[in-house]
């Protein structure tokens, strides 16, 4: 068994919304699994520096506009939702809660919570949203909720967000690994299907 | 006619390289120009609160282990020079000057400093290495060095770096525009590609 693609996102990312939408899909053509994992990104604006997209003078401007050009090229429904960044600790949280029992039902949660940002404008941060996400997914929504604010849940999260900056050195999101080779952005998804291709270069 | 790609760049920038050594190529296949604008990128980071990507913990890192590999993939020759970034003025107002007289000998100009930086690591701040590679595009390196101390290619490349920011939105480099669409960085040299095929989408 080839190891699978490692994915990190942040569920309040634009571009980590895009790459959800393309990267089973890249990795499928080549007989690749993805490992589907939310962190919480702005862990580290604190160490890099950085702050959100849309936050820099001009540089968001044209984010907001490439962010929609990057999903309208293909055919990814998009729309800016009014609030934006927001925390996502509790989508994260329970997620890995679903994925410790299904991976395949967590990636099918994932996919609705950035379904109902970016392109529902819904409040990801609100539990009524969080648990009606979950019924459509036939998902217990108390049980998920009381799972978001279980410690064990919690440590989780921060587990994952630590490995992830401290040890891996992920700073972004989308950020993807593919066998330790590191990419970062959306508009990377070519470039891992071409080094995938080509057994890298 | 149609008009030509515009194709903002600082000298100082690796993805302004990469960029140099394939979009003229890329242009050419759907039969359009490239108008070349070396610009001060360094005036952005004020206004966009940046810096240079080097300049980020982990990002940086990161940054230089990319620009090797988006050469590389390309085929295109690349060594991170030992003094990163540094001043570009004056093989800017070099570029103008030549630009006025031959905008083909001001483009292999532009790409013999850019490989002077990122091939050969020579410092393209100092004025010997500037009349050699003057010299050997038979240009005469003491008018050229002149014309880079004199008002009228200061104002000129001040007057393109304050439009370029200020009216049109440039922030970085490389960054393009195609018939009045932004496009920033190397990695968009493919979407590009595909925006001229499609006619935009």
């Amino acid at each position: 068994m080839t190891p699978p693609l490692e994915f990190y996102f942040d569920f309040s990312s634009p571009y980590g919304y895009i790459a959800a939408n393309r990267i089973d899909a890249i990795a499928a053509r080549h007989d690749r699994g993805v490992s589907w994992r939310p962190y919480l990104f702005g862990a580290t604006f604190k160490l890099t520096g950085g702050q959100p997209l849309v936050a820099y003078p001009m540089k968001g401007q044209y984010s907001i506009h490439d962010f929609a050009r990057s999903a309208r090229e293909h055919g990814i429904p998009f729309s800016m939702p009014a609030i934006h960044p927001l925390a996502t600790q509790t989508a994260a949280r329970a997620f890995y809660w679903l994925d410790a029992q299904d991976s395949g039902l967590a990636r099918d949660f994932a996919k609705s919570v950035y379904s109902a940002y970016f392109v529902d404008g819904l409040d990801i941060t609100d539990p009524a949203v969080l648990t009606t996400l979950a019924g459509s997914l036939h998902i217990d929504g108390a049980r998920l909720l009381a799972a978001a604010n279980d410690d064990v849940w919690k440590q989780k999260l921060r587990a994952v967000t630590d490995d992830a900056i401290g040890v891996r050195g992920v700073f972004g999101s989308p950020f993807v690994f593919v066998d330790g080779e590191p990419f970062w952005g959306a508009d990377r998804l070519d470039m891992i299907d071409r080094w995938l291709s080509r057994g890298g270069w």
